[in-house]
């Protein structure tokens, strides 16, 4: 991987090629910004990327959204989808829609005839279902706005893509993170050894345990958008307050599940639990 | 104390006498009011004795006005005042105000001055700081809204005094109501033996222990207007957890205060404590 | 329906017929308890007819026992079975253990073998999985406690036909309680017109809405025993805090599951839920 | 100040001459321990100063516990006390008992008498009425089990003195750990901006405003022992919900007040205010 400096130093055609892809068929993007060299972070490039795309002319601004895939299982069978997309459409599990699957479909035709481009939207920030959310809302859209919301989905997506591109400083912010934490309050103590399960849209995408902290060791995401959509947290805490006074046979609690939405992909989410015998809170902390 | 129906049915004279003092000095509300009889409810009859004060001419009503006394220690020794007035202000404890009595006096000459009337406040409804608040905002009014506010003043007035004068149905609502609750959600059951008291002000009011169901016997206060001011509930928990695994010593709560202002005199407020060993919890209930 | 007056002064054979089936073909218990007639409440007649059982010989209590079916769909083709067997057994969805069944009967094989008589419970306490359960500590248990046991499941077994056979004072008690509460904490009120859903064991078995009290307008169970078993309250806020300041875009929390277990089937369980925007309690309440 | 690697190098005279005053008038507990050096750590300094103390024989443990100060306010007269003494007794505020005093002494005087040698307790780690609660204590105990606290109580007080007169690696642990962090449970995020002050025994001792985190900037107590006794929290939060939906005139929460009591002066504790528009939560956190 190129280092940030490298790239400032490097030959026009070598720029642009170690940006291939980071926008879709569209080499101009990076050759147009390389003028601007050299950028102090990787954030300042991507800003400089970004605002070729903002100041281009309408006719290449269609074109260049033209070049961009469906989002639709047939596309991943089209031999020109870049690697990018392949990846990125492959993780989102379109495919799981089943007979929603046809409504995205004929969504997508109807968003293309309406606005006269692809339906454009950074899958790595939604889950399958807040993207048909997404679909449905912006087919009720007018096109300026839309025209601004797919370049504003085309900075989300060539951010996380320059992120895999480029090393060095002021990398842009596209990570989220999700943390929880287990208090003992009928002890006054962390709550070492529940059990954690996180599920997203009702399939498990972490697991752990808490430690003497009452904290998992690592947070349950980080490291990448935390998708807008559904989790439940589940404790499991069915043996925790065995052999407590006054504990109840079968336990009062055996598993608390704590559903909630994300919203914001890059935002920091922390959803403590306040554990006692025969009560619990939750609430957004920080 | 006359029934509604021995009102409904008495000569215009005793009818007048036995409303005498509800209203400050002006036994023509009453008077007036004697013909829309009879009423079917205590409350309906105030509503008709609050239209006489309402549609009364302009130099009837400021003549009206000015038959009420004014809000200081020093009318305590006019004989003239009524006894329904000597009662209230007496329980005021304006006296207690020290230095800012004399300010408040000053407040007194400056509203006379301004409105052409005296300051005339439900003082039942208000301790004596918020007397002095509501004070400070009326000063600063227009001539048309005072006039509205002393009459509702004098609403809430005549409505407490009727309430000593009649027996019957539907009487008006000038009670509040508050209480608490205290549930162990360390042991999942009510928390009975805790001592409670109630402070106003910074003066005790109440005071009570919890029953079994985690309950004083009767409420803190009832059957008479919550004044608007400062409260402060003080659970007495220093002992309730001692033998509880992981107690310290010394206990890590032994007095919960609860510092709550009351707003409206005829509300309902509930303020529980969910108390556990290491942890509580309080809000407004219902 | 006869009344306990009718009963207490029957003739013995009517007595007797009244109280048929109350304990499975076993007309000896009522016929030597109605020497001890005039009961005072229904309660006393139950004590007096489980007397009777408490102190017959062993033989006569062996037998009795093995008067009793099995727990098993296969007798419900039994044209023998009681009427009450039937029904309580009909209800408690034994036929849906699925591959637990065959499990569950050769349990039943290996008890009666161990005990002498079969595994008798009372099926309208406990949920399926409680049942079987149940089943598993027992077969681990001695002679002689078991003996108590089964004893004690006659008891819980026979005070719940008896309400079914006699009108009058004093019933023995037999129903659980169980309701729930949604304050909103963020305005200070109770919240109403939230849709709540109970779910047993998996299975939805009440829903409702909250009132303006907060409430709905019945308790969730009443009337019947609470059966030992995994209950989850379902509370649809999605809505609830729509247009509320910096509310989420989707919300927080769309729908709050709160999952507790039933111990104890006669008592009375209060799972209030305290909302706020971002935040939740629960709690045992009372 | 000396660091320990010159302390593990020097000549006797001068290690036993650095000390001096770590133990009241007992340069020899230094003496013998110099044979064990060279220490690693400051902790292993301090241990093997009090294996000396410990394994000293009877007659000179008890000269040794007579050398040290009674502790009393006439103390402070006496030219011969140690500074060490002196700035500890100062700070402890025993002047302030008022009629408690004389009380006091009459204890010192009868724990001499009963026990041989003075109360002996590190004052840094209590406050004034929990001396008066642990000298209550202490006269109720037997002559073995006092020797053994009256060492223990010298190990935290030289501990506390040998870190300000050494510097070096593996200071022993006497500091403890008192910090708050407000969250706004109605908004979702912390709150920042509220005002605390912190109270011990009745007197302001830190006050803070909440940051952008919800925290203040620094701890409320660091660097020094948390001394056992009642502390209060106070969080002004009258304008906090100003302009909320449905907020109170006057509003429902101006001041929250949190008592608690510390136990372990070495011990970490956090108590936040999970705060609500109508409702808030402490905790024991970590």
């Amino acid at each position: 991987m190129p280092t940030l400096d490298a790239l400032n130093a490097a030959p026009l055609d070598v720029f642009v090629a170690a940006l291939d892809g980071v926008f879709e068929h569209a080499p101009w993007v990076a050759a147009k910004a390389a003028a601007g060299r050299p950028f102090p972070t990787v954030a300042a490039l991507h800003d400089a990327l970004m605002a070729q795309v903002r100041t281009a002319s309408a006719e290449t601004l269609v074109a260049f959204l033209c070049g961009h895939p469906e989002l639709s299982p047939k596309v991943l069978a089209d031999p020109g989808l870049t690697a990018a997309s392949r990846d990125e459409q492959g993780g989102l599990g379109l495919d799981s829609l089943g007979d929603d699957l046809r409504r995205f479909e004929d969504c997508n035709a109807e968003y293309r005839a309406k606005f006269g481009f692809p339906f454009i939207v950074c899958v790595r920030r939604l889950t399958p279902p807040f993207v048909q959310r997404a679909m449905g809302r912006r087919l009720a859209s007018t096109p300026e706005t839309e025209r601004e919301t797919a370049i504003a989905e085309i900075g989300y997506i060539s951010r996380l893509r320059l992120k895999d591109r480029v090393e060095g400083p002021g990398m842009p912010k596209t990570d989220g993170h999700l943390s929880t934490h287990v208090l003992d309050t009928a002890r006054g103590c962390p709550a070492a050894g529940v059990r954690i399960e996180l599920f997203r849209e009702g399939a498990q995408i972490a697991e752990g345990r808490t430690n003497r902290d009452g904290r998992t060791e690592a947070p349950l995401i980080e490291g990448e958008p935390l998708r807008i959509g559904r989790y439940e947290l589940r404790f499991h805490v069915a043996d925790y307050f065995a052999n407590w006074p006054a504990a109840a046979d079968p336990p009062w609690y055996d598993i608390i599940p704590i559903r909630f939405a994300i919203a914001e992909p890059e935002g920091h989410y922390h959803t403590p639990l306040l554990l006692g015998a025969w009560t619990y809170t939750t609430y957004r902390g920080s």
